[in-house]
């Protein structure tokens, strides 16, 4: 399979995350977002919205939209799962993990931080709005599994919640949010340290980090 | 089940639709998301992110975020399927779903035009900002399904994908967009025109329209 990604994109990293823990090597295709490489016209074709991550299965089909392409792979190698088996947990997992996918990721990605700067706002407010959005979205969060077994999101083996949670707390650190505030959120991303899967998955790690 | 939602929130329309198809009567709760009653305090204990829908199952439980209550009624009510069977055509009606859910829906939302305003911006560049995020949006819709069998956005019955897409193009329409541009958009719309459930869920059917 193949992976067309960028190191810092953070719907990129949760694919990786659930690559590595599926056991899955793919070879990866860095596309350099702030060079404009994921609106070449050969990716548009792949990839409409000009987005990253897509991946490429190992009969050439296209799959997009970082979750839709979890959701994918949890289908197609069920071990080890990324959802619970119960229809009210995954339904939980899921509105967790899109806490941060629809409403706060969108609203802090590099097209809409754009869009500000061509508004004319001044970098400050733009840093300042993808803070916003990040501490909007982490405190949801947060309060989404404040009564859930730890250590991770959801008991007692990562989900798909943690691996959206760990690329938007690195999102969130760079844009300067105090993210110790949240210490459930806290809990559940020290759980995923003693993972090789996560490791491996970091930006720093990535063949394209500069 | 009770429905907490706003008769004009698309994610709420969406699961309206859902819930039509799967024939199922719920109670519907309206919040008044213009004066802000999501707010209130014993809401954010059901919806901490302080969003509509939110629907209480007959247990009392919580389910939270569109897309996952929608996957939650079709795991939990299989009939009539609003997903295919195979898991790659399921990632593509998903991604399709996800490019509205989280690439445009949130980027045009209440809370994200009411920050703008905040920042000083006129009436008319939010509303221009509100008409980009859908225009961009629909037109990657527009290329995702152009080489999909109609008449509906995927085949011959509705999926998740048409719950989402019949909503954001009323949305599209309030701020402007020319979405007869897309016309196999209109086709899929078009298609849904002959459904009740896809009628009865409108904005302007609900007990709480204005």
């Amino acid at each position: 399979m193949k992976l067309h990604g960028y190191f810092r994109s953070s719907a990129s990293y949760r694919v990786r995350i659930a690559l590595n823990l599926k056991g899955l090597t793919v070879e990866h295709l860095p596309h350099h977002l702030r060079k404009g490489e994921q609106r070449a016209p050969d990716y548009l074709k792949l990839n409409p919205q000009g987005l990253v991550p897509t991946l490429i299965d190992d009969q050439g089909d296209v799959l997009t939209q970082s979750l839709a392409v979890i959701e994918w792979l949890d289908e197609t190698h069920p071990t080890p799962p990324l959802l619970p088996a119960d229809p009210l947990k995954r339904a939980r997992v899921r509105a967790f993990a899109m806490a941060i996918a629809c409403d706060t990721h969108p609203v802090q990605n590099l097209k809409v931080l754009a869009r500000l700067r061509q508004l004319g706002l001044p970098e400050e407010q733009v840093t300042a709005w993808a803070a916003w959005a990040n501490q909007d979205g982490l405190e949801a969060c947060e309060a989404l599994i404040a009564h859930e077994t730890g250590p991770f999101c959801f008991g007692d083996a990562p989900t798909l919640a943690d691996l959206c949670l760990v690329p938007q707390l690195a999102n969130a650190r760079r844009f300067g949010v105090a993210v110790e505030k949240f210490p459930r959120l806290m809990t559940a991303e020290a759980a995923t340290k003693s993972l090789k899967a996560f490791a491996d998955a970091a930006p720093d790690r990535q063949p394209d980090a500069e």
